[in-house]
This record gives C-alpha cells, structure tokens and sequence, in this order.
C-alpha cells in the first residue's frame, strides 16, 4: 500500500527528453487511457485512430506526435514515439510488491548457495546448493531455484517460478509465475517395443532482460543447453523444447512452441498458438501469424503464414468438404485446359 | 477419508422437484454410469444413444426423461433435464477434501490481510497486505494471494493458485491448481533496436460463480481490468490476454485462448485450442469450433469454424500442396469459362 | 556437486552388450555431442547424416552402428542401435539433484498418510491424509499429495507437482514441476440460463514407467477414470481431459490435447500441439502430425494430418480467401465439364 509519486510535466520532459507544451508545474499522479484520465492523470496517444478522443479527455497531459498537438485541448509532451515515452513514464509509476531484502524465515536455503547483497528470498522459497543469487535479484514467494542455478543481479522471479537445474539467467530478467525453465527435454529412443529415456544433460542460458511469461516452460538441453539471448520476450503458456536457439529481441505471443533443436533468428515475432518443428531455421525478422505452423526452415525476412480463414460453420464445412479433393480438382482443372488446347 | 452420506430416493425427488417412480425409501449412497452403478447407486440417462443399457443396469435407481421410463427396469426419478438433475444429485455425494477453518500455521499470512469467518487459509499459503479473504472462502494448500486481492465469500482456491495483485473474485469463484490470475499483461513498445515494457498498472475483476481451470492463466490490464462477468467457465490451460472481457455464462474448453482487449459476448462457447485475435468483438450466442482462429469480430450469433478436415498423411499431402496454387486454380477456371462464353 | 563417476569402455561394453573395438581400459567420464566430446567422453552416431563429423571427433570413443566402423578414427562401441545404446550410457552420468531419505522438517505430511521406506519428501510439501507413498519415492520441493492418493515406489515428482485427489502414480513414475493431476474435469449442464457444475467423482490411474511433462494436465474422470497405461510418455503442457484412455506406449509431444472420454491406443505417436475431439477412438500406432485436429475415429494404423502449408503470408491470403469459394469451384469445373460432355 505504497503512497504514489508525483512528477511535475517540466520533471517528466526534462528526464525523458520530450517537448513540454504547457504548464511545467502541474503534477502527474498516474497515468490513464484517453478515455478514463483524471486532471492529475497522463494520458498518451500512439495510434491514430484513437485521435478523436483527444477533443473529450478529462487528462491533466498527454503524451502524442507533433502532428496531434493542435488538436489537444490540454498540456501536452511531444514525443517521436509516444508508446515508448509513455512506457518510460508509466514505469515511474507501477506498483511492484514490496520486496524486503534478506531471506524469509520460512525460505529453505542451502548453506552451499550463494545469496547476493540486497537480494530478497522470499516465503517458502528453495534454493539449492550451488545456487548463486544476484545483487538485488528479487525471488518472489515460493520459488524453487535447484542446483547449479544462477540469478542474475535485479532478475526478478515474480512468484512461484522453478529453476530445475543447470539454469542460467542473466540480469534483469523477469520470470512471470507458474514458470518452469530447466525441466527435462522430451528425448526418448524406441527399444523393440517401449520407450528408454534419453538423460537430458545440458542446461538453459538465459541473458539480460529477458520476459518469460506465467506458465510458460523452457526445457533444458539433452547435452549442450537451450539459449535465449538478451532482451527475447516470451509470453504465457509457450513451450520452449530443449536445444532450441532463439535470437535476440524476438518476442513470441501467448501458447506458441518451438519444437528441439530449431534455431529462431533475431527480432523475429512469433504470433500466438504458432509452432515451429525442430530442427528449423529461422532468419532474422521472421514474422509468424497466429496459430501458423512452421514446417520447413526460413531464409528470408518477411511475415509467413498457414491455416484458413474463419467461416460461418455450413459455409466452412463446405469448403472443408472440397478441400479434400483439391488434388482431384487440379487434375481435372488440366484435363480441360487440355482438352481446350486440343480443340 | 469421509463417510459417505444416504439419501432416500423420495427424499431426492423432492428436493429437486422430481417424479418418483418406485420405492421411495431406498436407499441411494452415491452415483455411477447406467453400465456400472450397482444397487445403492443412482444412474442417469441423458443422451439417447445409451437408451440401450437401461436393460441391463444394476443401478438402484435412474434419473431419466418420461420417454424413457418404460424400458426402465428399476426405480426411477423422472426429470425434465436429467443431466441437470444428475449434477444437482451427484454434488451430495462429492468429497471434497477437508478445509479446516483458519489459518495453517505454516502459512504466512501478513498483518494487513483480511481474513473472513470461517475462511481456511491452509499450508504454506502466502496472503500478501491489502487483500481481503471473504467468509468461508477456502485457500487450499500452496495459495498465493499478493497485495491489494479480494476473494469473495465462499470462493475456493483448490490448491497452489497465484493471484498476482489487483485480482477481485467474486462469490463461489473455484479455481483449479496451477491458475495464475493478475500476471503481467504482454505489452511492449519496440525502440530503435529492443523492447521497452509497458507497466501493467490495471487489474483483473472476476465474477461470481466463475470456474477457472489448471494452469489457467489471466493477465490483469495495461490501465483498465481485465473483466469476466458471472458465471464464466474457462477449462484447463487457457489463456486470456490482458483488458480481455469476457461476459456473463461464456465457457472455454482447454488450452483456447483470447489475445489482448477482445471483447467476447454472453453464452458464447469457444471449443478447444481455438483463438481469438486482439481487439475484436464476439456478440452474444456466438460458438467456436475447436482449434478455429477468429480473425475478425462476428457480430451474428452462430457458429463458426476454420481449419481443414483431418486425412490420411499422403492424402493431406496432396491436398496442401495444391492449397498453395488455389489462387492460379480460380484464375484458370475463370479463364476457362469465358473462353466457353466466348465461342 | 556431486563427482562424476567414470567407467572403462570394457565395462560399459560388457554391461550393455555392445562389441568393444580400441582401448578397453580408457576411461570415460561423461557424454557429448561428436562436435563437441573430449578426450574423456563418449559420443554417439545415429542419425547417419552426422557420420561426416566423426572424421574430426575429439571424442575419447563413439557409439555406433557397425556401418559406421570403419569411418571411425577412435575407440568405438558398436550397438546394432545406438541411440539407445546411448540412452543406457548416458543414464549413468545423469546428475540427479540429491534427494535425502526422510520428510524434511518444512514439509506437512498428515498422520494418516503412509510414507515407504526410503521415501524422499521435500521441502515445503504437503501430503494429506489416505495417501500411499512408495518405497524409495521422491517428492522433490513443494509437491502437493492430496487426499486418497498412491504415488508407486521408485516414481519420482520433480518439483512443484499437484496431485489433487484420488490418484493412482505406478511404479517408476516421472512427474516433472507445474503438472497438475487429478483436477476437476470440464463437467457443465445448462439449465436455463446458466451453468451446473457436474461433480467429478472419478480419479485418475496412471501406469508404470510413465513421464508426465512441465506443466501438463490431467483430469480425473467424472465417474470412472481417467486412464493412461503403462510407458505412455507426455510432453510438457498436454491437456488430458476427463475419462481419457491412453493405451500403453504412447508418446505425445508438447502442447497436445485430448478432450473428454477420447480413447488412445497402443504405441501412437500424437504431435505438438495436436488435438482430439472428445468420445473418439484411435486404433493402435497411429501417428498425428503437429497441430492436426482429430475429428472422427481412426480405425486403421497409420499417419494422419490436417492443416495447411506455410506461404509467404502474400500468397497465403490468395490462397486462404480462395478457400472460402473451394464449394463454388467444384460446381464451376463441374459444369464445365458437363457442357465439355454435352458438345
């Protein structure tokens, strides 16, 4: 129940290096929609197609582009990208739980882990031998850090996250709950009749500034790891098999997979429920759609796509219907061509 | 380990507004299918197509529809809605697992917390400043519930639930272990060469009576919540967006999934792994078939499908490689045609 | 920490039948890659398009088939298969994190529970009354056993594992973190307008040798059971629905669902992301392609798909909007080809 900052609009050009129109001394509380914002609230127009709501905003400020300021009947920041400086802005004003640092008396650390200074373990934590926890890192309730793990300095493990084993994370990463990196790749061989477990020996490295969302699940290596480098942003519900690679500053959306051993190139942006079989290259700036199954490996940049479009269900069943016989079509579809050429 | 509770069959009609058709003082101590109920338990016949086994049950009795009653060999309680009937009967007979009232002392509950009467807080939950757990509510085994959460009267976190922070239930809410309610919605703003977070400062609000699956997880809002009104039914591994709302008696079979502010109508059923893209709207009434991708707002009720019908792999071979050529397909049949309407 | 063990190559030839061919004394202790194994470890040849990279192998010895031989420049174990040959290996230097004999003092085990002899409860678990755990079972950090559950000797729950209630582990069992067994099946009656929850009753019984992924969940039946038999292999974040029937050996990847009272066979093969409606049968082998959906019965063996191929997504939107007309073309070439006929 932390009491709220305010900033002056002057303070919030000054450190974000934005254009004030207006009154530098009004103070800014929060921050809202266009829509919702109070007079001590700012608010911030990015895409344009929310203009019209500049007219009627009740906002102390907003945050918009050059091209909206004479519209905007209140003080204004300036700003090339307004998204962005909102983002910066409204971090000044999120509300974390607290974190007190030192080690909750219900946490079970091993004595063989190391525990940086500032660094806050929080209930029912378990970190193992072995273990080193980073200046600042924050490990919220009830998460596991197994053995042979390192936190890095200000990563934050939001709640309940599991570090399995042989897991690596860099700085300021933020690890969502119900997360679970370093479990066990699915790696079986078929032995006449039933299936021998392959031991799964690697280990995951994460680096600076990576997101990982709630449940989200990040196998390790059956014998060298799995890599995500700096700044990749996965969302909830994704599953990352073991000894896939994947490129900096890619962002996957919710419940996408990428199958073992695929290897997903820089800035690449994954859509939600999409997949990528294992063993599979994908450059930099690959951009899957939703729910798009990737199939084969990607050398070029540019968006990529599978599926069909939504119907009504008579329509779709028709069309699903034909579908089927699409081979016997295009056969046909030739024979009269053929027979036309003929004529 | 509980005794199980005996109730007469007139004792059941009449609770539940049921003709009884038989011995009115047997004895029924508990349910099971038509093929295995023996003598003390009670049947259903709800679908039709079981009709068959009515002939050989060895249940006590069936709960049953007026046209079936006449090839029913044993006592019977005749309802308008069997399976209706059935659900209402059969909660007598469920064992839940003991919840002692108050607070396990292994959990870690802080001084500014609310704790209803009659609330259980049970081992190793984490109740976090701010939050207020209603009358009787029920926090199984592993809860965490962080700052600034309500959980209303008589609601029911079966075990190991995160509630992040900002999360309102409502009454009679039940959710299943592994959820994750109130995680960090996935918004960021692309600068130059990397991502910049977007805080998420909004909440999660949930109504009552709403049933949320294993390894659900719901984000709260970017500014605004993220909203399910009463009765909304979401399965196991489903995954809803942040500034999603979603009304009153929609249900989500598992592992579907809802992208970022959609807004989806009221009795809506959305079938298993299907999507629903960001910022789209679904009117009320509206069904989904599963592992369909909704690509655009619906504003008819209906159902509604993508996708194509599963084949034998060579078959489907076929059909997908011609699927990439359907373009060139329409033009050649148009070209055809008006060559014939030429001549 | 736990040191390395090292073996002579004669002892693991003599201990999994392989034929020595070099240096029986050498000591090996550890597994690589062939690209990257050391003086001191084993690697292994299986996939023949890596038989190019045993010229350059630093590897103190290689697995492999007696093909293969020849082409070896170090010592060698020939196996009539490698791959699993290596499994058995590898097995011997897989690093287990410890896990001590005894119920650790954070743990909160009821009286009525019976835990075996060796047994291994972690920290912070909580294990309810009427439950078996086996001899030599391990339950690593923050398991939940809840009521009336049996957890087999030697079976093993990573982390962080819920069983609800009324579930059955065999023996040898591998749960890894966040898999959440035994919770509530989707039951739901409309009355009206709103929904009854049906009780779910039944229990889950799992078979021996089983592995159960990160994240994935199983629901207990509504009446019966929800089944899986022995050696059946599931990926992390799989949807097993209620009343489910999976027949031994089967393996499903990551991300795969099975809805309500489906019933699998023997030794198939479900890929990631794959789905299959409820109430169907499939025959023994038969193998799912990723993210097909199953929408009848398969009676016969075999490899089944359904989907579209991935396009640039220009020529996919070609394709797609032409598929919402695939039912117009049909009557078009058909009556191109009768007026062809009628000439």
């Amino acid at each position: 129940m932390s009491t709220h900052p305010s900033h002056t609009l002057a303070d919030l050009a000054e450190r974000f290096g934005l254009r004030l129109r207006g009154d530098g001394s009004r103070r800014i509380e929060g921050v809202a929609t266009l829509a919702n914002a109070g007079a001590g609230q700012l608010a911030f127009l990015s895409n344009g197609k929310y203009a019209a709501q500049l007219a009627a905003t009740g906002a102390g400020a907003v945050i918009l582009r050059e091209e909206h300021l004479a519209d905007c009947p209140v003080d204004a920041l300036v700003a090339a990208d307004p998204y962005v400086a909102y983002a910066k802005v409204a971090a000044l004003f999120d509300r974390l739980p607290a974190a007190a640092p030192g080690i909750h008396p219900s946490a079970v650390v091993d004595a063989g882990a190391s525990i940086g200074a500032g660094a806050s373990i929080g209930p029912c934590c378990v970190v193992a031998a072995g273990t080193v926890i980073g200046e600042g890192a924050v490990l919220g309730p009830h998460c596991i850090v197994g053995e042979d793990c390192t936190v890095g300095a200000q990563s934050r493990l939001v709640a309940r996250v599991t570090l399995v084993t042989r897991v690596t994370l860099g700085m300021r990463v933020l690890v969502h709950p119900g997360a679970v990196i370093g479990s066990d790749g699915f790696g079986l061989a078929f032995e006449r009749d039933h299936w021998v477990k392959i031991p799964q020996l690697g280990g995951v490295r994460i680096g600076d500034d990576c997101e990982i969302g709630a449940n989200t699940t990040i196998d390790r290596g059956a014998l060298d790891d799995t890599v995500l480098e700096e700044d990749v942003r996965l969302d909830n519900q994704i599953q990352i098999a073991h000894n896939v690679f994947i490129g900096a500053h890619t962002a996957m959306a919710g419940c996408s997979a990428v199958a073992g051993s695929a290897r997903i190139g820089r800035w690449c942006q994954i859509g939600g429920n999409a997949g990528v079989l294992g063993h599979l290259e994908l450059a930099d700036r690959v951009t899957i759609t939703a729910k798009s199954l990737v199939t084969h490996s990607i050398r070029e940049p540019g968006e990529y796509s599978s599926g069909t479009p939504l119907q009504d269900n008579r329509q779709w069943r028709k069309s699903a219907a034909r579908f089927k016989h699409l081979d016997d079509f295009a056969r046909r579809l030739a024979a009269l061509e053929k027979g036309k050429n003929d004529e």
